[in-house]
């Protein structure tokens, strides 16, 4: 398996692929402003009457359901629907899942309407996907990552995808494949928006590689070398949400293969 | 009456608390900052078909009617009714009471579904929620917070709760307890979201302090605590809303105890 | 024809002028905070229970579909029903027009509602409103402002509106009048939310200001020179949004004056 971090960024960059977002109210300013300082175009858009129009203009879809209720969530599968037949990438965010019997329903069906691209979420709400009787503290994790490895492989041989399971190491599964991702910083974890931003932004590299293993991986590299640079600027959360969306800005794509810590 | 600044903010930091909060689209993303800044865990719901099972694992509900709508009161009447039954303290942000009718009569409905720990709000807000006929200039008051005094106090007895009055001195009231918390800036003011987050932070010391008159006194010197010691790094709105979140961060208890000034 | 860009902002900044904004999730956070920043008073609301009464009591309606669905669009037409009843002026922020049918359908219907005072807009968008068979991408321009030229003057002749462009050179007209203005800088486009600002900020020129041409040029370089004096500050987009806040309400009116670079 080779990842492409470098040549991944550069077209990412060049392309700037259109991402469409239906995602919580909580993260929409942090996300959009994450994919504009990335390299790609953002549009947030959830109604029924529009959401297939959008995303057959967009180059990937992003479902995240922070906030979620039914008028969104019939948004969102129609959306999903749409994406499936056109063949265009599509990433999940189960933010909160387990953390209510809706939250676990509504993955339910949207993974009925279609499979992902990519699963990006915390250790918690992979394992409560996969079964695990784990309670979710609200949208926090209270598990680690790598103990989310096993519930990620068998989501990602259920659904045919790639599983990205955040925290201070990345795991990202295909199938049997397996790679770590260890880059990032606990600040990461002190503002709100970082996990979506790294679904958002897995979307968008997805839109431009569609080996999706590949893409997952980047975009995980992407948030961590990103919040590693960001850290030396800035030690406390505002601040840190400022210089992270700079250092996303700012990140070339050379350095991001020089200092994304992967190991298979 | 003793007010625990200390030992509440080292509690509130060791335990952190979910708090659930359903809230308005204008502040989701700095509310959730300033509960992560402070210690507490945020999480957004607002559907009713979860909000029960989410203020069920919460340790306070925060409801705010910043930009409502009849489908957001339905949630925020069932989580006001579940958090009732379960003991949990609710606070009540009254944004824009008396601005329009509206406002008033889903203020008036929400206060026969269950009687709050802590209502937040400024002069205009409470003094309309009390019946004066104030004119609210949009969310932002027209009258002094000390102007709020004796509507505080009616509301405080009508609904046996603690009403909490921000301005440049917060007016804390009991039934016939008052506490005066002078500290803050009127740069607090050139920013949005400030009022809303003190109500989520007074719903963070709600969930941890039993005594909410305490809470609400600690929540109050926490805010203005903050805001100068912001201040002190940044004299442009744009600038201090991100110092903002860095003192919440950085702020010791043993500091929030030395520089509140508190007068009862 | 004359602009009066001192007297116009020391005029918003003596009298405050309540803003009515019915407008997109991604942006309100920041709209508020520029409106505040300006000097304006804002205020959100969509629900058709109380815009009629908000509106009532504003300056200057401020109408953006970035994430629009069909309740809100109730509020938005109830909304501009009554601003047009009481002469209130109205802005109308097309975003996304040209990116999906819906969006052209809903922007037809709110112009058959009532005349705005402003309809401003990036090229694309506006170059759709007029039936240029150009394709928006989600939200970004395809097109240069002064491309869009023709697109305004029918849209202005259509609606007897101002239409303001915005681009490198934002291009301002009312019949057959134009006005350039040659402020801002690129990096004003790698954070979103500066278009969805400057259609407020018109709202608040608008409420103080009734030639809505003059008042249109005065927002258009409002941020054009705020963009300017925020990039000496900050050359990354995390840092730049909050160093366009600062400058926004570190702007002097003589100083609005002197750098703007107005050709008529």
């Amino acid at each position: 398996m080779e990842f492409n971090f470098e040549s991944n960024l550069t077209s990412l960059r060049s392309s700037a692929p259109l991402v469409h977002n239906i995602t919580n109210f909580v993260v929409m300013n942090f996300t959009a402003n994450a994919l504009l300082a990335i390299g790609a175009s953002p549009v947030m858009a959830h109604a029924v009457q529009e959401v297939e129009d959008m995303v057959s203009i967009a180059g990937a879809l992003v479902v995240n359901i922070g906030t979620l209720s039914p008028v969104w969530v019939d948004g969102m599968k129609l959306a999903m629907k749409k994406a499936a037949e056109l063949g265009k990438p599509i990433v999940i965010d189960p933010v909160g899942a387990g953390a209510t019997p809706y939250r676990d329903q509504v993955l339910q069906q949207l993974l009925e309407v279609a499979s992902p691209a990519i699963i990006r979420g915390n250790a918690s709400e992979i394992m409560s996907m996969a079964g695990s009787h784990i309670r979710t503290k609200g949208v926090d994790s209270t598990a680690l990552s790598t103990d989310g490895l096993s519930a990620a492989r068998a989501l990602s041989h259920q659904y045919d995808c790639v599983v990205s399971v955040s925290g201070a190491t990345d795991v990202i599964v295909r199938g049997n494949e397996t790679a770590y991702v260890k880059n990032g910083i606990p600040l990461m974890t002190r503002i709100t928006g970082m996990g979506c931003s790294a679904s958002a932004i897995a979307g968008a590299f997805a839109a431009i590689q569609p080996d999706f293993f590949d893409a997952a991986v980047c975009a995980a590299a992407t948030m961590g070398v990103s919040g590693e640079l960001a850290g030396q600027r800035a030690d406390l959360p505002g601040s840190f949400q400022i210089a992270f969306l700079d250092a996303l800005e700012a990140l070339k794509p050379a350095q991001l293969a020089e200092l994304s810590r992967l190991t298979i």
